[in-house]
């Protein structure tokens, strides 16, 4: 740390990026939550036209991408602001409207924490009960912005709207934000809440369902008023965040619903037939609606199984923290052919191990 | 401003982007700086290789490029940090390293000021001398970080490594940091000077001689402990900032070192003819050492030229504010035919209005 670094980030905790930094040459990566499927070829063509005119600046309002998603969804246009990765909106809400603080689940997306400390902001964490989010703990939550996943991740469960709505009703004085970046693989969608509620924020990303990991696009929808907020604050600090390539791969995407749609059934069904083989292999493995699996064995610890694959070349993620999820692992469905021979891997280590 | 808002961004001033959004369709844009050339066919070709794979995520760290980097200059990678254009790298800055204020020309990169009132950084504007950064004036800035632009916009004078040295050595207590936006045109970079001075942050962007500003890329060059800071902001905040697209095209344009030598001599030869022209025409232009011209007629107000060349569908930048500039017009350096046709137009303004 140098002298001139502002005292409040003397102890900053950077987003651990390990799983994708490691070099993973020849591994079967099934740890980061990516999909296995390439982006769809309207979204390499679009981008790659788009590179053509990178001398101009970009739009920075992503025009053409506001309005086919307000098409989608039955929004105004106004209502929608994109971001770097969904994490660069969650990042704009944890600076923008967490003046009274933060309230999410004590196991969640490991962002949510990280942001909250850089902002200052003061957050409480609410227990899961069984794994999953119950409404009723979010109850006089004083103002404080909920942060919510849905499905939440790792542990992969879905939320109903019911609760979503309980949750929201119970906390009028409170924004909730749902964040949708796994939503396609198998939970229902907040987006139908929107004309219910002026406190709803629901954050979504190209990273995961429309494989676009790599051009960092996310987007939030909410009210029209809320909306206006985070764009000014984007504008302000970032104006032309998504670069014109990225535009063009997210219109492209969007164009290409049917390329996105066999993907997601594929992943789906590879998910429920790896759920499966797991449990017959003595895995207890939660009822995913992601694009992933938590998972842990009757008798053979989480760091165990990671490790074992690991030298198989197949990395799955392992999270030590907290010490209630430290024997769970979550695995990211990869291609048919990958998940069968992380099966066969698997099913060697169990034979070994409890012989 | 909806009810949820952190009260200390209720009155945000973002940065004005309506040269960019208006509808531009058939005009000269001679308004925003950029380059009139495309990008090289190397970075088309290579952010198209990188779009097939967007299935997964980018390099938090973009190797490649910092490895290009670091050569060119003879610096370390761990020395250089990248950006959402050279304006994240400038967030950042303002973020990190503003606890004791900041310092800026008053008539500099608008975008200075912005970003110290987002964040609250007390800051103090030192007065141009004749249009010029004089270092005299940055004497005793009491540990502020000093923010300079070279060459200064919208001004376009450059100004030489001794005064900056002056600044740095009469400050032992500020960071100071140039933002070297469009030195490739006629500046000298303080790159030279990273190995004197463990205060000293330089920024850069591939927005300008590079040709591509909406591919959004920029990075800074300091010591490998400021590094590490910027880093550390830069991975808590947004891990994967550069996606994959544009690391690889700016990887093509360092590769392509030719072509961009080439769009800048030819830039530098147009800028200079321009500017006598202009002369000819009654215009004071100031010594430019950017991809832009300076110019006030001698009788004909800034506003009027700039609404009658608008009237012809060609755009330049008029600043309003402040009044010591308002008879100026900045003028961004278009391919020859634009220019050809921009003083064409220019002297039927000029002749119609003095005659």
């Amino acid at each position: 740390m140098s002298k001139f670094l502002h005292t409040k980030y003397s102890s900053l905790t950077p987003y651990d990026t390990s799983g994708e930094v490691e070099s993973m040459k020849g591994y079967i990566r099934l740890n980061t939550n990516e999909s296995p499927f390439p982006p769809s070829p309207l979204a390499v063509e679009y981008s790659h036209r788009a590179s053509i005119g990178l001398n101009y600046y970009c739009d920075p309002e992503c025009s053409q991408l506001a309005a086919k998603i307000a098409e989608m969804y039955s929004l105004k246009p106004s209502q929608i602001v994109f971001g770097n990765g969904s994490d660069e909106i969650l990042n704009f809400l944890f600076m923008a409207f967490c003046e009274k603080g933060a309230a999410f689940p004590n196991i969640t997306y490991s962002f949510y924490k990280i942001l909250a400390k850089f902002h200052g902001v003061d957050c409480v964490t609410v227990p899961l009960k069984g794994f999953r989010v119950d409404p009723s703990y979010y109850r006089d939550m004083r103002g404080r912005t909920i942060f919510i996943a849905n499905p939440n991740a790792p542990t992969s469960l879905a939320m109903s709207l019911s609760d979503i709505e309980a949750v929201i009703t119970s906390n009028p004085a409170s924004l909730v934000v749902v964040d949708e970046a796994y939503v396609d693989f198998g939970a229902d969608s907040a987006v139908t809440l929107l004309p219910k509620y002026d406190s709803l924020v629901i954050t979504r990303t190209f990273s995961k369902s429309r494989s676009l990991a790599g051009a960092r696009l996310g987007w939030c929808m909410t009210s029209e008023e809320l909306a206006a907020d985070i764009r000014n604050i984007k504008n302000t600090l970032t104006p032309y965040n998504i670069n014109a390539m990225t535009q063009a791969a997210g219109l492209g995407a969007l164009e290409d619903e049917e390329y996105t749609r066999r993907n997601i059934d594929m992943i789906r069904r590879v998910r429920d037939n790896t759920r499966t083989r797991l449990q017959e292999m003595g895995f207890e493995v939660l009822d995913s609606s992601a694009n992933f699996l938590f998972a842990k064995h009757g008798s053979i610890s989480g760091e165990k199984i990671f490790s074992s694959l690991k030298k198989y070349k197949i990395m799955i993620r392992h999270f030590s923290n907290p010490p209630a999820i430290a024997d769970y692992n979550r695995i990211t469905i990869g291609t048919p052919e990958q998940m069968q021979m992380f099966l066969e891997v698997v099913k060697g280590i169990t034979e070994n191990e409890t012989e």
